[in-house]
């Protein structure tokens, strides 16, 4: 941690701050963000853009009175270290620690929690809408990338923000990219309003060209004002958000504090939104991120000195496994074609896009978008694979119920970051995905238990066009078993992995493996464990459940999701519907939003590793031998 | 039906029609809409605006070789009729009949099935990336009106589209309107190139000022050629959708179908996507939808002569009752702010909108910008209502559980159309809401058995700032009780209706009522009934419920939801999580989407009116007694 920035009282001081100081500041920031992140991890390359703009921003406001909305919120790290979490930032994402995103219960400063992209412009105008009504006068700021502008709700925020004509700033800081390199016609539109000196250059030719103008009759006189009039209109840089209602102000140099102050200051003084356009590098000041953004936009804990991951990784990753599977799919079969929502490394979409650049699409953050396409490709006999995490699904939902599902189309979603994410925390959890998804008619809902049963889960769902499907896997390294090549599984069919009479355990996904480990120390126990692999979430594998939940004395389902309206709760519906009236205990994440930590650690919290699944079908099983009267449960624990 | 229209093959013979009888085919079409919308009703206003539009398209391209995706897809009766449709229409929005929007089943002329907004232009651009990959030449023309332009999910389609630059044709089909007045800066941006002469007006100053110019050196013509390169670059009308890659024709007028084929022919010559500006008037030829096109947007039968709708209701719809409810607790609390996406009429919201103006928010038609402009006003100590339909719900189901829930902001989502909406059919229906909104964490749900009880559950929402709560009700009209003043009700608390000792009824929010009748019928029939209203669908009133089912020897639940992870399913999982291990059955919807026809009718089917529920409850408890072995089933039904 530097001198300056340990011996200043943050925010308030940096207003006295002189250019120099304030360079020096942003220098100690830049460098103890790198140091952290190195440890910890976390988002390097979008907070080390926007160094300097937060500390313009935090001496030219006054938050927490003034607000300041910071979209999807991975870059606030400069922003948490000049606002009172200078000594907590050592936490930063570790479990019980300082979130990675902004968040209301977290800082005054953090005036609305973020996450998730495009979001920042209709908090910020909610909050504008909220003073206006309370009739105070705080400053309303939005900080929203290039990326997150591509997204639909960004703009449905910029039509409403140009129609209420309240005070309000949006700082676009545009670093030519989203997390890979961006796409869409809003950005090369930025690229024009960055590069091209078409505007100045015109607004000077015009200004030159009426100076030249020898000798000038009165009809050329009013004629030259009149036109002078009308272009002035036309003239203005950034038209498109003009044309929105925005006065554009920029673009400015997103490293030059005093320049940003200069024009927050000018923006200040303007009735109606604002737009300031800063221009920004992602991955400033340190070499390496500067060089590799894509890379060093979220990472592990790296060596400082090289920027070398520090990992070491013993199995590929379920991404890889993806990754690679869907590469050796599509080599055989032209009809499969892949989209991705701006997550194309995230996702490992990469390899594809690099093989079969015409039959991969980035739509750029645009969930919605990216699945309505995906179903019209599926039309026309295209076999679409949209790569999407958990938690973005959520964007489309509307989209794969009403575009894919409805029309019973064969798209397959691979939906990655399923169940605990990790240090991303509550706002990045896949943790719902089973529920909200079993509920869609027409979509079937598979889980694999390992990497080999990802690839033949995909190998299934492709073979020939399905309805839709949704595979959904996790985060992280699989389990580390030895890949065959990709094969056909029985459609709509569970695996049982071990018998047993007394106790069936029926495991979703990832949790089948330390459901197996836990049944053989059950089974020491003198407990004879049962074990499933549904495979299918849904359809259930409805005969293999039934007639080994008849052949054993209780159920315990287990799933990385939450329990209500989850994997475990279709199983009740299934044995309900069936009049099999036996016990059932479910196992899966409460009814509330799982906080960050390290994804095994807080599997382990929530009893989903096998010690977990031990322990809880120990207690239902001695739970079960206590209960008096009620003569099923009696005779179902009577051995 | 008019003789023109009955004599043609269409829409093959309309490219041989001269101007005259197209003319006279526009005006057949238009008086045989009319005719049977005021029969059937249905979308009347957005039809009969784009007879001459759809006979234009219809014209110029080779539908169904050529694809054309209506945005929405209410205004697709002409298409319809000149498709093949036209001996099958009198049966539009009927059970069993033709569908009041396009669907992928119906015809081969319908390319992509719409309902929801703002899907046109990615479901067109996937269809020419699908031609494109085809190595095929047909031409796609996406046809969306100004409303649904405001639509994120539009603009992130256009971005897409404009860097993909394959060849795409989107028809803005301007009726200044979307269902009610259309907000927000796009609008208005169209506006002003509907009305404001500048862009022509500019381009003929300039031209007629350089003719002016009487002299000039050699300098001032290099700087007047170098000006005028420059400035056409500005000179484009449409500018906003030229930056985003489009080329910007129009606007034309969208009743003269001669100018709109030529105008077609020219765009269709141009490479790369062409966005035509088509000026229609909603509601045109009918003197009355031309007055009133909001009331004529959507409506159920009328009579012909004076417009003057034909239904005669009982009681005032559940929306009428929340309209007023909402305005009389808005009064006593000015902390109560209301918000819709383009929907002021349909919810109920217009009377707040006049009452109370500056509390009151459209933003168009997004839902996504709206929820998380909500969560806002919220943190500043708001008591946002966001009214809305069950079926657009699934829009903004991320910003649901990121902004509103995750944050634990007191927002009432006052969940209108929830369960069958009837003519619309599967596109609309409210059918998912119980199971999408169960599982996120913090939300209350709650579900009103009659008209009275909604009052009170909006009293009770809103007495004082709680966490986020939805209420949902059905369409259509209440149930004709005595309103009287809004109630406060115990907070997660259900109510014992009727008590019983064989069967226990758990049935949700307007279910309840049909239940209670039905279990007057079983006990004429020796089967002793409870009856719970619920009120909360979460978190349930567990003490209740449990008591009760441990009190009788089966339990049935009724919801209007699909039975995957409902209402059914949290009861079960309650009762298995407190081993109670009693036979349950659950009414509700099946698996699959439901298909258009009276709401009546359509409960009927599915069993969900008292008759259902008795026979199903009758069915429940001869199985029972039916079933051999297993103690606890004898047990249970041993009476």
């Amino acid at each position: 941690m530097g001198s300056l920035l340990k011996s200043l009282d943050l925010p308030d001081d940096l207003k006295a701050l002189d250019p120099d100081r304030l360079k020096q500041l942003a220098r100690e920031i830049r460098h103890y963000i790198i140091k952290i992140v190195s440890d910890n991890g976390g988002h390097l390359a979008p907070n080390l853009g926007v160094v300097e703009l937060t500390l313009a921003l935090h001496s030219t406001f006054n938050s927490p009175r003034d607000k300041i909305i910071w979209d999807v919120g991975h870059q606030t790290y400069a922003h948490k270290l000049v606002t009172g979490r200078l000594d907590s930032f050592t936490s930063i994402r570790r479990y019980g620690g300082l979130s990675g995103f902004p968040k209301l219960t977290e800082s005054q400063h953090d005036s609305f929690g973020t996450g998730h992209s495009s979001t920042s412009v209709s908090a910020a105008l909610g909050l504008a809408k909220a003073r206006d009504l309370l009739g105070e006068r705080d400053r309303v700021v939005a900080v929203i990338g290039d990326g997150a502008l591509t997204g639909g709700m960004a703009f449905e925020a910029l039509n409403n923000a140009g129609h209420l004509k309240t005070d309000l700033l949006v700082v676009l800081n545009d670093n030519k990219m989203s997390i890979n390199t961006n796409v869409g016609s809003l950005p090369a539109y930025l690229g024009r309003l960055r590069t091209d000196p078409k505007y100045s250059r015109i607004k000077a030719e015009l200004e030159s060209f009426f100076k030249q103008i020898p000798v000038l009759g009165k009809r050329m006189v009013d004629s030259a004002e009149r036109l002078k009039r009308s272009l002035k209109y036309l003239l203005v840089p950034g038209m498109l958000f003009e044309e929105l209602g925005f006065t554009y102000l920029g673009p400015v140099d997103g490293h030059n504090i005093i320049a940003m102050k200069d024009v927050f200051w000018r923006a200040a003084r303007i009735k109606g939104p604002v737009l300031v356009h800063v221009l920004t590098e992602k991955g400033k000041g340190y070499a390496y991120a500067e060089r590799a953004p894509v890379r060093f936009h979220g990472i592990g804990p790296f060596n400082m000195n090289d920027g070398r991951t520090l990992s070491s990784r013993e199995a590929p990753t379920y991404t890889e496994v993806f990754s690679n599977t869907i590469v050796s799919l599509a080599r055989q079969n032209k009809k499969i074609v892949a989209i991705t929502a701006a997550m194309a490394t995230g996702t490992g979409l990469d390899q594809f896009a690099s093989l079969f650049p015409e039959r991969f699409f980035d739509v750029g953050i645009a969930e919605q978008h990216g699945i309505t396409f995906a179903a019209a490709l599926a039309t026309r006999g295209f076999q679409p694979v949209v790569a999407i995490y958990s938690t973005f699904l959520q964007r489309g939902y509307d989209q794969l119920i009403h575009d894919i599902c409805l029309q019973n189309l064969p798209v397959v979603l691979a939906v990655d970051r399923a169940g605990i994410v990790g240090e991303d925390g509550e706002t990045h959890q896949g943790q719902f995905d089973l529920s909200y998804l079993r509920l869609i008619p027409n979509l079937a809902v598979m889980a694999p238990m390992d990497e080999q049963e990802l690839q033949n889960m995909l190998y299934t769902a492709l073979e020939q066009p399905r309805g839709p499907v949704a595979i959904r896997y996790p985060r992280g390294q699989g389990e580390g078993v030895q890949l065959a090549e990709p094969a056909s599984l029985p459609w709509e069919r569970g695996q049982l992995l071990r018998q047993g009479q007394d106790l069936l355990i029926i495991a979703a996904g990832t949790t089948a493996g330390p459901a197996l480990k836990a049944a053989r120390r059950l089974a020491e126990a003198g407990v004879d464990t049962a074990v499933i692999n549904p495979r299918f979430i849904k359809p259930l594998d409805e005969e293999l459940i039934v007639n080994w939940a008849r052949k054993c004395r209780a159920v315990l389902t287990v799933e990385e999701n939450v329990l209500a309206g989850g994997f475990g709760s279709s199983v009740i519906e299934l044995l309900h519907s069936r009049e099999c009236t036996i016990p059932v205990r479910r196992l899966g994440l409460e009814d509330r939003f799982i906080e960050q930590g390290p994804r095994g650690k807080m599997l382990s919290r929530c009893r989903l590793d096998s010690a977990g699944i031990y322990r809880t079908a120990l207690d239902m099983i001695k739970k079960l031998k206590k209960v008096k009267g009620g003569a099923a449960v009696e005779r179902i624990w009577a051995r």
